[in-house]
């Protein structure tokens, strides 16, 4: 279910909560990992995996599963470069039906960093406090063990779009359609090159940005920056701009 | 439902069968059309709508509506540039669940011109001739539509990855995650700037491309790019390579 080539002997990477220590993990450090490894996979000694844990990859095999841990005789750290070269939060609504689901898993899958989850003037599906946030966590995980990252996005519910604290952002920029139907196709460019460290761009609901919100966000220095001339749904949107990141900043 | 972005005034587009003659739309020469207007839209007089025929886009209003045809008192031809400047046909396996309408369905947002829908060696759910073909060519053309494009992809379906005639492609590309992995990062900028007018790329199953078909793509003339260093879904690929089309050729 994972990628698009052979995969052979391509291992499980699982995220680790705490640091490794020592060539055991129990039950009770890592519950999810342990029921995930044991119960679920039903692991065996030998078996080759991947952790993860405080971004260091490690490859490791197993010398002993028991009731109260697994035991490791090989643990070798690895090289890695799967996460985007900046960080990248998105600013996203909540969308109607399962849009919400398929737009945070497939932005772990293009690398972003943090998802940031809340309601615009136009958001239909109001979403309130945390009540979702365990379920988005559950995805972004396993969107990220399968993408082979080093990170899990952070996910975060706020009420309202003004709630939401820009300060810390170097480059600002809102998905604007409107933008590239003028005749403007630089803005994404340039916000894309200049950015050292990260940005943080916004998405509005299926009904759109309302123009005091846009007001409001050029007053807090975002920039309105076009994602080509074909209008894309809100759930896509947040897809171009991380392939384009990548594309420009991995590839390039 | 369309976009991200306020769409106040933004008219619904229709795709026409035939050219546009007169004022004059019967509900003979366009049935969907007709009845997607009338019955479902129940659209009145002094309706805007933008039509669009043989590629051209065309503003009309709606002058009268009766049980034959519907008739207009204006039609404007209008500018437009929402097609891609390059062809982008995508070869894509039959995937599980409804990750192929999905595919379909963004690829379409995202500019794709051709989608060639196969089984691969791995594929799980392999597709049997055009028995859901028109499910997909409506889902395309809803996209097409949304997406404000001129043109409505072409969908095909093909048995077996070997009765796909690539020799009319004049680059041809095979999306291989392990390309990046070992350190590969150009061929896909090269591929994508050294195309004029068109290109292939091949996306396997979710169990990935079989080695003796990505050997016979070799000598039929594609080269293996990577997207990237993250492992992608097999619906995700197509939509970062599109989206890195756009950002190379529209944007830049």
């Amino acid at each position: 279910m994972d990628g698009v080539l052979a995969k052979i002997g391509l291992m499980n990477r699982f995220f680790l909560t705490n640091e490794i220590s020592d060539n055991k993990i129990t039950k009770n450090s890592e519950p999810d990992f342990y029921h995930h490894l044991v119960d679920v996979l039903r692991a065996r000694p030998g078996k080759k995996i991947e952790l993860v844990s405080q971004t260091e990859l490690y490859d490791v095999t197993i010398e002993n599963v028991d009731e109260d841990a697994i035991t490791f005789n090989e643990i070798e750290k690895k090289e890695s470069h799967s996460e985007l070269p900046i960080d990248v939060t998105i600013v996203v609504s909540n969308l109607k039906s399962d849009h919400t689901d398929f737009l945070i898993q497939k932005s772990t899958e293009l690398g972003v960093s943090k998802i940031i989850i809340t309601n615009f003037k136009n958001t239909v599906a109001k979403i309130k406090d945390d009540k979702k946030i365990q379920r988005y966590q559950k995805i972004v995980q396993n969107a990220a063990e399968q993408s082979k990252r080093l990170k899990v996005p952070e996910v975060e519910i706020v009420n309202k779009l003004s709630q939401i604290d820009f300060s810390q952002y170097e480059t600002k920029i809102v998905a604007y359609e409107e933008s590239a139907k003028n005749g403007e196709k630089n803005q994404l460019v340039k916000s894309i090159n200049n950015t050292g460290h990260g940005l943080v761009a916004i998405f509005g609901p299926e009904g759109g940005i309302d123009p005091d919100e846009i007001d409001s966000l050029k007053q807090a220095g975002f920039v309105l920056a076009g994602l080509g001339p074909r209008i894309l749904r809100a759930e896509t949107a947040p897809l171009y701009l991380l392939s384009a990141v990548s594309y420009q900043k991995e590839m390039n």
